[in-house]
């Protein structure tokens, strides 16, 4: 961390400023210059919270950390990838696990035609909404409770593992058996619900906020490893933009850049990221091609009958299209689908 | 709400799309042009899932909707401006109640400092952060239900009515006490957090998300409203932009906009919106001139060791200085400070 | 295009105003509804001045229009792709031209060495900045007239077409030999620029602003082509967000919308999009399997002197290694590089 | 400016890159951590091509500026106010100078019954667009050459001053008889324009770009200036967010911080800010409040039939509205309309 100080403070006083930092155990440097002095901070100063470091001092006129203040997810503290393994779903650099199934669960015949036809199709795991956020009170809210009994029969047929979205944490009871928690983006900075997730024991998929900075999406899983998950996956969705022509703009830059500085694997969401289903399947080809660890695809037996974002949604025969296409270009990343 | 069918559409399948709404209680008139044939649906068409209605038709190429989603914050349905009081403070056109305390409740001799200097500079309520959503796991988390306590001394000392922000619904009997329940910006959109908090029975103070449209926000307060919730007042607190010279980018447009659109008093959030103590000052009396139904304002006893924020705290000298000016321009608008 | 009126507005007017547009040549037909009227015009009203007509008008609310505002580049009115051929890089959906080269032209050893090495490596055409629109007066400018008579040189050597970016209107002469006339993005709103440039009876390639919308860029080409220019290449190279890890946020949705709405190819630049050196190879990849027709890269024979840009530039061995790998990948594309 | 060097960098290496700046005429100083090394550079480094010098190095991994990049613009260079005068215009932090007009020049007869309304409520300025950049090729394109002459004649009669928008550099001569030249927001980093403005000898009003950084902003001023124009007028116009319901999102934050940073006067246009008419009159009573040194506002004789941004204009009554209670909330802030 590098202190820069204001335009004619005294020496004695940068050097009793270093000095206060010296008693709390860190290594500094004093360099003066004509027109500013600086006062660069040696050891692990990423529980520094830097604002405040600032503001208790007359002197400083601002502060850059030159490490990051993410410590658990960075790559620098763990170089080896971290591999993620539910059931036949492997996240790592060997492997492309796609998780399809439709926005919402809405009834035991649609989610089992669903699990069916993608598990044939070959996905690895389903997904399905069970409690919904959306924006209007009006909207559909999920068959909540009902929706995730259904997912797990629709495990219990298929043997696919289940990914669903916990919306707050007096939910963790209903979510012990779900295989992998999803935290939505509008909850990626619902720190309460981080840290109850966190703490389940089990894997965590953690999507992206829609105005969160990559150093937001990496501080909000370092709450949920600081709370004991060992397994998470982040999840780009797209972010909100000027743009309108799509309904966000989703971020491929993210993959390759975040798996420069975490270890955690990486997957992207086209049909939120985009939510124009004729473009889910082209997003997917470039999403493979990247770099990224994984796909999510909103799947449905009727997207026109769909409850909740029918028009991201693939058809059963889409889908399939999708993965015989997917499977082909596998081949030429060293990845099995 | 009107439905644009795609180019070549048979004309007897629109009538037949029409006479489906006409089942479901709508009036509709088809207008059929050379290239383009719309549907219009008259009646309450707020509850209408939109997309799901347009996905659920091969015929149909997009919807707009003529009228709002929002009902109960809407100033069409209710063109008298709602008048929120709590003890003194007034939020209506005719005062501009001031909200001011520290971001962080400390300790007992911070808060109870900053109460009685706020109120003597002319303070309506006392705002004060126990438990703070921070992006950093390692930053400073609040000092949670104490700091909610010695909210409620300095209240009972200085009379002032308390504000301060829920994180979760779990925190609903905690919060009985609180005289506003703030929902802070990131918790926009927790959507079981807006319902516990309306249905408690006291105001609530909705901040604007980071990344959320005006639209969004009324919908979220319409989350409140249908929860029970009379008194929602809505507080501008900046928004996400590519600007990086300030924290983010205050958007005073929405205060004029917001008032057109509903009878809830609005707000304004200058710490927050800006992130550099200079500029709240001038700031201020831009909300002031431009109509806003009050102000929150962070007020520190000593910013430069303030836990949190304190880059944009005001001193009480400072906030002393605001306030005098302040009532001096509130005549000019007819409002009493 | 359909006018939504005003509430409470007489009948007697609402036709009025629909008469007037049949006396401009429209069809028209007007639906009533219990709180909106509405007039839906009929023909081609893709040259109304939607803002001037709703603000002639007492009676109406607002308008939206239903077909686009774009006719030449619109694929609606012309279905089949446009192939742009410039010797021997044909943008087409059966090929995938590599257009590589320098941010700035800065002598000729190092222009005809990257040319060189550029054209064995399989590029079809090189790129050179001459004029340099940069935000600093104080940065490097370029060579001005001299770089576009190295980029000549290079071109005698090496048969590749060049490509290189024109900033004003007074510099047609000088770019009447040089094959590709390059928009940049800071200028896709300079219309008397695009109205120069369109009538020099050569291909543009017209890069999307940092802050425009996918319908502003096809307007912005559509200026062209109104100017009489037929081989119009968009080119994608990301767009302002809050992100702050990359330079820029680069949207790959752009390219499978853009050509459902257009029938000008659509090419990619990763180089700006990102701003990161690392990131060119993966996003790279990905460009090619969204279905982009093309990729523009920079490439420098020793980056790290680079006058500009350095940081986001290929050396000649990464570029080399690229093509390599993009070689194996476009044979599943079905096209060839 | 700082250099943080790679993790494991040579000592001798980073005293070389030392020793290299020394030679060039800066003092260093090197900081050596456990972690990092940074080289301080002390001097003038506002010429320093930052991208430049990083990556000239193997060694350096990024670097940070102290000082800004501007010079000639800064506050810090030059402390006082620039006092720009035109007439009886004078932007300074006495006065409150009101540009008043139609956003294009339509006709003789609406040009003089604008000025000559204006005037008489006490704008002190005259705008009109002569030269209109638009973003359809099919929308109104300006009087042109005729508009400037209309404005001149209106200048005659009504003795104001006039501000006009120049689209390109060919267009200097034809500009050489308006007061004050504009800059339009879509040409703020069109540098040819900057350089051929500044050359001109008379003052420029500079808007800000719809996705300008602060920053941007002022190093295109910065070009005016190193161009010869000593009398550079900001004017903020509002940028481009996610949020739709205005046309930009107003950034009045930037006044303030504006003139912390430079010693320009800053002026804010709310017509444009936010394209909605009911919003100018509380946006400009901010404007005044939040201490900016002039306003800019659309104003129309008959704004319904505008042929350009009818929608954002004041009728003639609305701005002698608009002034009167500006004139009466200026005494207060020791300001003369």
């Amino acid at each position: 961390m590098i202190f820069v100080m204001k335009p004619g403070v005294d020496k004695q006083r940068v050097d009793d400023f270093a000095k206060q930092w010296e008693q709390k155990g860190y290594s500094t440097i004093v360099s003066v210059g004509t027109e500013h002095t600086a006062v660069c901070l040696i050891g692990n100063t990423a529980s520094i919270d830097m604002d405040h470091a600032v503001h208790t001092s007359d002197i400083v006129d601002y502060a850059k950390r030159v490490t990051e203040q993410y410590r658990a997810v960075s790559r620098s503290v763990h170089p080896d990838d971290t591999v993620v393994k539910v059931k036949d779903a492997i996240f790592d650099c060997h492997h492309f696990p796609v998780i399809a199934g439709p926005c919402s669960v809405e009834s035991e015949e649609q989610v089992l035609t669903v699990a069916e036809a993608v598990k044939k199709s070959g996905a690895k795991l389903l997904r399905g909404g069970a409690f919904k956020p959306r924006s209007s009170p009006y909207a559909f809210q999920g068959m909540q409770a009902d929706g995730l009994e259904l997912l797990k029969i629709a495990r219990e047929k298929t043997g696919l593992p289940i990914v669903s979205e916990m919306m707050n944490q007096t939910q963790v009871p209903l979510f012990e058996e779900v295989d992998i928690v999803q935290i939505g983006a509008r909850n990626m900075q619902n720190f309460d619900l981080l840290k109850a997730a966190g703490a389940m024991g089990k894997p965590v998929l953690l999507k992206r906020g829609l105005a969160s900075t990559l150093e937001e999406f990496l501080l909000s899983a370092e709450y949920l490893m600081c709370a004991g998950c060992k397994d998470v996956i982040l999840c780009e969705r797209g972010i909100r933009t000027f743009e309108t022509m799509t309904r966000n703009t989703l971020d491929l830059s993210a993959v390759p850049i975040l798996k420069e500085k975490t270890h955690l694997p990486v997957i992207v969401d086209p049909s939120h990221g985009t939510g124009i289903r004729s473009l889910v399947a082209p997003l997917s080809r470039a999403i493979l091609a990247v770099g990224a660890d994984g796909l999510m695809v909103e799947t449905h037996n009727n997207p026109k009958l769909a409850l909740c974002d029918g028009a991201q949604s693939l058809d059963l025969e889409q889908f399939d299209g999708l993965m015989t296409d997917l499977r082909r270009r596998a081949v030429l990343e060293g990845r099995e689908i």
